[in-house]
C-alpha cells in the first residue's frame, strides 16, 4: 500500500493502493509514520510519488463512510498528524505528482517543499466542498502560502479542480515535466538541495516554513470536533453517498 | 439610480446613475442597504453591475465637495458600511465590471467574491492618490488579498489605473469576457456556486474571507477622523477641485 | 566608491567600487548614511544604481573574512541599518539594477519601492545559502512581500539565482528595460511619483510599507547574535573560503 524505495540519501515513498491510491485509515497512518521515520534512518530528503496517471484520489470516502464517530475521529487525527509531519519535517519533501491529485492528493502536496506535476490531462485541486466537506483552516493556510489568498479562496470555495497547466499558472504546482520524468525530477530537486551547505539550507528552510508550522498550534484542536460534526451531518453524508454511487456506476 | 433585477435566486444590482454611475451619498447608502437586504429576501447570491462601458466612476467628487464636515462624515460612514456589507455578506457577490472602474468602482469590486471584467479598452485601479486622497487601510488590505503586496503597493502609491488586460495579468480581476457577456458570466459564476452543497460552500467561504472581515474591526474607527481631516485639507481640496474643472471641460 | 549624482529633485546613488561593487564595511556604511541624508538635503526621491553589467555582487566576502567578531558585528549592524533606512525612507527609492545582483545586491533592491532591471543575461537572487549563510528573517520578510511566500521559500532555501526574465516573471523585479535605459527609467518612475499630490502619495506609501517597517522592530536584535555565530561557524567559514578560492581562480 506504501512502497519504500531508497535512492541513496533520498527516500521515495510511493503510494501503491490501487486503483486510485485512495487514502484509507491504514494508508494515512502508514504515510504519517513513514514521514516521521525517514530522518531517523539517516535519510536526508523524501519524495512522495503515486502511480502513473494517479497521484492520489484523496480520502477513500466509501471506506470512511463505514466508520463510527470514534473511528472517524482517530482517522482525522491521523490525517492531521500526516499534514503536521509534512509541515514540520526536518528534511525536505518533494511531491512527485504523477497524475490526478484531487482533494487529499492535493492536500498532501501543498504541505511539501515543492510540487513537480505530470504535464498532461490531469486534474488537481481542493474539491472538498463538492463532496460536502468544508475546508479545514490549516489546509486553507497552506493553500494561501502556495498560491496566494485570491486563488486559495477561488479554488477552495468553488471546490474547483484545475488542469496541470492551470495549476502551474497559478502556482499550485512549481513545475510540469513529462509524466515519465516526474519522479526523477523530484529526486533531482532533492539532490540539488542536499548539495548545499546543510546547516544554512536547513535553517533557512525552517525560517521559510515557520508560519506554516505555527499555524498548526493555533488551529488543530478546534478543527477536530467541527470536522467530525460536519462529517456526520446530513449534507455531507448525502453528498458523499451520492459520490459513492457515482464511483460505483463509473467502475461498473 | 440602482436597478434591482432578479434572475431566480440571484439578484442583480445594476448601478444606474448616468452618466458615470458616480457614487453620491444617496447611491452609496442605497447600495449598502441593498447588499444587506438581499439575503433577507431569500436571494442566495448577488451580482453588482454597471452600464455598458462604465461600471462606476467612483465617488461623485463634485457632489461630495458640497458637503460640510458632518455630512461628509455621514457619507464616509455609509461608504465604510458598503465595504463592510460586501466583505461580510453571508451570500456570494460577483462584480460584473461592465467598463471603467476607477477608484470607488474598483474598491467595490475588490470586496466582492470575484471580478468579471469587460475585455476592452477599459481602465480600473486605485487612483485615489491622483485626486489627493490617501488610501484607507482597509482598501489596502482588500487590494493586498486580491493582487498581493507588491502590486497593491505599486498601484496604490502611484494612484495607477491599468487596462483590463493588465488588471487580469496581475490578478486585480479574475476573468475577462466580451463586454456584452459580463453580466451573464457573473450570473453563471453565482449559479455554479449555488449548485454546491450549501453548508460546506458557505462555511469555506466564511473561512477564506475571515481575514478581510476581521480587518474591519481593527481599522474602521481610526480611519474616519483621518479621512475627513484629509478631505478638508488644502492638498486634497485643491486636487479635487482641479479634477472637477477637468471634468467640466471634458463634458463641455 | 559611492557617486552622488543629483538629477533635480532626484538623487542617484551610484555604487562605484570596481570590479563588482562588492559591499565592504565602508561601502555599506556610506550607502546607509547616504540614504538617511538625502531627504535632509531637500531631495525627494532616490535611485540606487550600479555599473553597466553589475549592480552589486553582494557582500565582499574576502574583505569580511578578515574581520574579527567585534568588527563583524559592527558591519552587520551597519548592514541592518542600511536595510532599515531603505525600508523606512520617507522618500521613494527605486533600484536601477544595471546588471548582476546576487545576494546583497538583490537584498538592497527588495527593500526599495520598485525594481527596474537590465533586460539581458544577468542574474539576481538570494544565494546566501550557497555560501553557507542562512537567510536573516527580515530578508525573508521583504522577499515574501515582493514575490509571495512560495517563491521566497523556493529561492531562499535553494540559494537560487535566476535570470532577469525569470525574476520579472515571478515578481522579484517590476520591469525590464534595455541595459542603457535602466537608470533613466528608474529616474522617470521617481519623477512620476513626485508629480502626485505629495501628502496623499507619502501617506499611502507609509501605509503600504508599514508591515515591512514593523517587521524590523520584532526581528532585529535577535538576528545579530545568530548571524555572527553562524558566520564564525565551520560550515559558513568553509563555504566562504571555498568561494574566495573560486573568485581567485576566476580572476587569475
Amino acid at each position: 500500500m506504501l512502497d519504500t524505495i531508497d535512492h541513496g540519501d533520498v527516500r521515495e515513498l510511493r503510494l501503491a493502493r490501487p486503483p486510485a491510491n485512495a487514502l484509507d485509515p491504514d494508508l494515512i497512518a502508514l504515510l504519517a509514520d513513514a514521514i516521521e521515520d525517514a530522518p531517523h534512518t539517516a535519510k536526508r530528503a523524501i519524495v512522495i510519488s503515486g502511480r502513473p496517471g494517479m497521484f492520489s484520489g484523496g480520502l477513500d470516502v466509501p471506506e470512511l463512510l463505514k466508520l463510527d464517530r470514534e473511528e472517524m475521529l482517530t482517522t482525522l487525527r491521523d490525517f492531521f498528524r500526516l499534514m503536521r509531519n509534512l509541515a514540520e519535517s526536518p528534511i525536505p519533501i518533494v511531491a512527485a505528482i504523477t497524475g490526478h491529485a484531487p482533494a487529499g492528493g492535493a492536500v498532501i502536496s501543498i504541505f511539501c517543499d515543492a510540487r513537480v506535476m505530470a504535464d498532461g490531462d490531469y486534474k488537481i485541486g481542493l474539491n472538498e466542498v463538492q463532496v460536502g466537506l468544508s475546508l479545514p483552516e490549516i489546509i486553507h493556510t497552506a493553500a494561501t502560502r502556495v498560491m496566494g489568498a485570491r486563488h486559495a479562496e477561488r479554488l477552495g470555495v468553488a471546490g474547483m479542480l484545475v488542469t496541470a497547466a492551470e495549476a502551474h499558472r497559478i502556482g499550485l504546482v512549481d513545475e510540469l515535466v513529462p509524466a515519465e520524468a516526474v519522479v526523477e525530477r523530484a529526486l533531482e530537486r532533492c539532490r540539488d538541495l542536499l548539495k548545499l551547505p546543510p546547516k544554512a539550507m536547513l535553517a533557512t528552510r525552517e525560517l521559510c516554513r515557520r508560519d506554516l508550522v505555527q499555524a498548526f498550534a493555533k488551529q488543530e484542536e478546534r478543527t477536530y470536533e467541527k470536522f467530525v460534526n460536519d462529517w456526520f451531518g446530513s449534507e455531507t453524508q448525502g453528498a458523499m453517498r451520492a459520490l459513492v454511487e457515482r464511483l460505483k456506476k463509473k467502475s461498473a
